[in-house]
Parts: C-alpha cells; sequence; structure tokens
C-alpha cells in the first residue's frame, strides 16, 4: 500500500534494535484519514474471503478494526487483554507473550460474540512473532468457526510471524513488509 | 442522539448495581456504522469549538475517537495507561483510579503530540465519576493548551463526573444520559 509504505519511510522510526516506532500515525498519534484507506484496503484484498466477522485485539487494532468493519459492513470484536488468570465460563481465552513489553497476558473474548458459523477476518497493526494472532487464531478455533484471513498493516519480515503463517497456508496480506532496521534505516519491501 | 439512546434501550444491560454494558456495539463488540454517525454527531456539536486536536484514553475511547477525527479533519491521540509509576521525561501524566476495576493506573500522553496552542476535544465512551476526563484534562493543563470541550457517548447522570464539569465551566456534550438502573431497567434522559 503506497501512501502507507510512503509515511512509514517519512515518519517512522526505529530505536532498541528491533522495535519499529510508528506512533505518530499509527498507534499513539492516529492519522484517521490513513487509518480509513487502511480500512479500504483490507476491505478490497479482503472482498472475496467470505468473511462475517472482524477480530482484532486491544488497543492498537481497534482503529484498524473499525474502519475496516466500516468498509466492508461486518461486525468487529476486539479482544481484551487481561492481566488476570480468572477467566470465567463466558469467554475465551488465549495466553499470550508480549515481547515488546516482556510479560504474559490473556487475550479474551466473549463466547457470545463469536459463532462456529463465523469465518473470521483477524486484523492487528503488526506483525513479529506472531504472537497476538496466534492468541486470536486460538480464539477462533476455541469457538469452532474458521479464519477467513490475517490482515496486517505493518509485517516486521525479519521476524517469524509472517513466515509461520503463510507455511501453515493462512491467507495473509500486509500492507507494508519492512525487511530491515539494523543501521537505524527502514527498508520497506517494495 | 435518538439512534443511539434506542440502541442502548434495545441492547443496554445493567449489572452489579451501578454498570452499564454496552458491548455489544460499543466497547467490545462494536458497531462501526453506529461509530460512524457518533463521530458526525460530536463533529456537529463541536463544530464551532475551534478544536484542533481530540484526545481520548485507550481503550474504549479510541474507535469514538478516530470516527470523530475522520468527521472533523482532526490529528487524533489517544492516552495510554501504564500500571507502572515509571514515567519518563518525554511524556504527560496523570494519575487515575479505575472504579469499575478498583485499581490505580496511570494515563500518559507523549509530550511531542500536545502543543500549547492546542484547542483539546476530549473524548470518551463513559463517563462515570470522571477519572478518566479529570487526567486528560490534567494533561491538557500540563502542556500548557486548552479544552474546547468534553465528549461522551454515554453519562451515568445518577454520578457526579457530569454536574461537576458542568459546575466548572466545562462544556459537556453527552449523547446519552442515563438517569436510574436500579430496578436492572435503564432509564435514559428525554
Amino acid at each position: 500500500m503506497k501512501i502507507l509504505k510512503e509515511r512509514i519511510k517519512k515518519d517512522g522510526k526505529t530505536s532498541d534494535g528491533n522495535i519499529v516506532r510508528v506512533d505518530s500515525f499509527l498507534n499513539h498519534q492516529i492519522d484517521a484519514k490513513l487509518m480509513k484507506s487502511i480500512g479500504e484496503e483490507f476491505a478490497k484484498r479482503f472482498k472475496d474471503s467470505g468473511a462475517t466477522l472482524i477480530l482484532t485485539i486491544e488497543s492498537s487494532g481497534i482503529a484498524v478494526g473499525v474502519m475496516t468493519a466500516l468498509a466492508m459492513d461486518l461486525p468487529m470484536v476486539f479482544a481484551k487483554k487481561s492481566m488476570s488468570a480468572n477467566i470465567n465460563k463466558d469467554v475465551y481465552a488465549a495466553k499470550l507473550h508480549s515481547y515488546t513489553k516482556n510479560s504474559d497476558y490473556t487475550a479474551i473474548v466473549s463466547k457470545q460474540y463469536i459463532s462456529s458459523n463465523d469465518k473470521v477476518l483477524i486484523l492487528d497493526d503488526f506483525l513479529a512473532m506472531g504472537e497476538a494472532v496466534n492468541g486470536l487464531m486460538s480464539i477462533v478455533e476455541q469457538a469452532g468457526a474458521s479464519v477467513a484471513g490475517v490482515g496486517i498493516v505493518i509485517e516486521k519480515g525479519f521476524q517469524q510471524g509472517g513466515e509461520k503463517l503463510r507455511k501453515d497456508g493462512i491467507r495473509l496480506e500486509s500492507l507494508a513488509i519492512i525487511d530491515d532496521i539494523t543501521n537505524g534505516s527502514i527498508v520497506i519491501r517494495e
């Protein structure tokens, strides 16, 4: 997605070796027009996927999810992150590890919002090791539903999450793939 | 806002005495079309406010914020919640108490995303005791900026947050005000 790649080149920053910082337009300050275009791009790419539901995870997935839900006219659910291990019987839950924060958490979705008939489009802002997406796929599986595809705004091509999903035959659409940030400059796949 | 009030009557639930649950359309599952209408309603109500920036707080404020930012063509920032008290010098921070979760947390905004010239429209999904809004107002004040107004999707009229803001002369626009939920039915102000 051209305007996204240009924006990453213009405003993206790197820190701590493998962190890509895009908090000026994607996950702290949000450019709502760009987010609308991102939603429309996912809608175009997944229009034949048969998706019936969009699933993402708080917090940075929410703006992506709601704009895509609007463009596709689909319901959208965001998984909540809980520090607590006390999960009640009304939710699907998946334990995850955050490499960014170096801590564990649980992703939770109320059972009433996914049915076994759903084809679920999973969306997130970033894909690195694939922890969040794997957790959301586990929730889809627990619900007896199927995965229509995975849409990612920025994939870190130098980490393994994307490669693993493609090997597993999951339809993955990443709007921008960053191949390298060693040396402090962001190399985006053309 | 008529369609919102009707939706609350239709799908809102109550629990634990003073909790209003609207997680089927506002803060777990999200109705993107309704959220777009909410953004357009805030844009209409605040069009003469001189707002230059929209500020909200994760997670449930994000969808409200991004849709209003789109309708008003303004930048939008969401404050992050941190459990950590370790705040660095690059952020504005406000310590808050969550009555829902009965825990303290810190709301954080990077200094680079608010300037002293900004007139800030503060948005959130709920207003009860006003903790989150007060924290966001503190951040605006720390930045030397001013408050253009406060927009709330659902105000709990039986708690004190809204009354306090109005007494302080803050321009508050609540799209729906719930006056009573004792007896388990939701009474919405006409």
